[in-house]
């Protein structure tokens, strides 16, 4: 019998995708560096600075086969954030990757990838490498050198290594945290 | 009989009221100057640009009599829009001064104080002066030296002299133009 | 016996102009608004916060009788700063407007217009009123909204008003301080 | 007897060092990438974009064996870019790494590192591989999020692999070019 592995990413609990024509799971993306985005659309840092960010990262990594993936954690202000404003807010910003709504769970502010990933707010980013491990989990913003550095290194990788995780955050100001106790169990 | 004065700011209509303990109007402000500036929350150039230089209004002119009022012009995507979002938007940005929800008219996408003021989409502003009368227009946003400039010379003005129109129009990319033959009647 | 004015502006000192076809003299600028900014070629706030400022300010009031002057005030770096490099910054940088270089005084690192001005550093800036009178005195760089504001009171002023002292002053990272007990005598 | 590799990137030729002990040689730092950047003083787009990017770099990759070298390859208003001028210049600047001061060549403008790197002119950015190979060569600057990952494949290259030239170039406003028929023969 076998032990799950622990450096894997959970995978993602989706109550509706975006941008995508059927749901995605990183079971499926095993081989791909995945770079994962937590956004909240009425947070101010994730509107000015981590989305501005994601789409220099799809520009910049078009020509790989690195997929970007991005999730609406709502942890407050949930009858503000639905699906119905959601989907106009990524007419208006003109997001392009897939795009998925994470599961509520009853009697929780915290939705279940957003619990199961251990995310302490909003912006946060996941890279996941080839093997489906976690390579660093940044809650705010990391420079822009930094976040292509460390993705190139995800690509540079052989299809199926021994993952490293690598776990330095930084942080940048408009960022949403969570509330105590419930996320990053 | 008396006309109305043509080059009178027309009225505010609104369905509620943020930040403000009871509805303001337009005739109730006059002998001070009014920045009305008009917005939707999910237009990219309002949130990016035009509410952040509202915000640097605020600060510059603090100490003066100059009232500045918002007004939550939606004229697309309405059902994204609705005020429970606007009211965490407004908490979320840090949004002090008194904002309108404006007046939805039946049968129109257009609200009822967007059609009255002619705007042409979001961002608008309009400055008014000491006497009611529309100063400028602007649909997207100026550089700061000029709104600075602009608005001083509103307050420098005595009570109540003739107001002169003036018309220059900037635009910022990300400004939401409305639909064609809608507006700015 | 007549006094001297104490709040005029004390008097440019130059050994050298640039685009201008002969010296200019605040006396004989009287009746005009005046914005004198200070800076130095290898001052980092200067060049990349004050002069983009300078640009920006004339372009806003260029159908104005605002006379924008610069005084290249070198105080320290003196063999770094001769006016053949200050020439080729010019052409560099673009700028148009008159740019006097400040006299050096002889034992001493600050120059006679920096000394007679009680500059603090660079970049600095002076707002003269239409009557000679100092209206502002900013160390550092003020925002551009409050700039605006400034310059248009001083516009909107008739010919000959009695000038008003207005002190505040705001700053710059990058800014430069002249050495204690040098300047500001 | 052997050819002269054409993918080793040539010899650095300097009259003078700034934050060096000693000369720098790529010979003598083969098995490190290198990045080298030209600049002159005087060139805005050198001052207000590549220079602030070089310190970027040196910060995100702090912890790596990178060299980073300027170069000031003054091929304009020579007597204006002296020596003394730029030691000021790297002072003010905060410029810690290793500068060299590109040595001229009697009868032409352009220096001779300039020449023999084929630079058309500043700013410009050759990335050398452990192995000593040009890896890639920039007139203008890339995205921050190119160059971090341009320069993450260089480190994550074993020491002395085949080196691969990439030749991706990217412009911004404000380089300078050299004058034509003189650089890049």
């Amino acid at each position: 019998m076998s032990e799950p592995d622990a450096r894997l990413a959970p995978e993602i609990a989706a109550s509706a995708w975006f941008n995508a024509p059927a749901p995605l799971t990183l079971a499926g993306l095993r081989g791909r560096p995945v770079f994962l985005h937590a956004f909240q659309l009425l947070c101010p840092g994730c509107v000015s600075q981590a989305l501005p960010q994601v789409k220099r990262i799809e520009r910049a990594f078009a020509g790989t086969d690195l997929q970007v993936i991005g999730i609406h954690t709502v942890f407050e202000h949930h009858a503000a954030m639905t699906p119905v404003t959601l989907q106009a807010f990524l007419h208006e910003y003109r997001l392009a990757s897939p795009i998925a709504v994470d599961l509520a769970e009853e009697g929780s502010e915290i939705p279940v990838t957003m619990r199961r990933l251990g995310l302490r707010g909003t912006p946060s980013s996941i890279l996941i490498g080839r093997d489906g491990a976690v390579l660093s989990h940044v809650f705010g913003i990391e420079d822009d050198i930094a976040v292509g550095a460390r993705i190139a290194m995800a690509l540079a990788a052989s299809p199926f290594p021994a993952g490293k995780s690598a776990g330095t955050a930084a942080c940048a100001d408009g960022r949403r945290a969570a509330p105590a106790g419930e996320a990053g169990a």
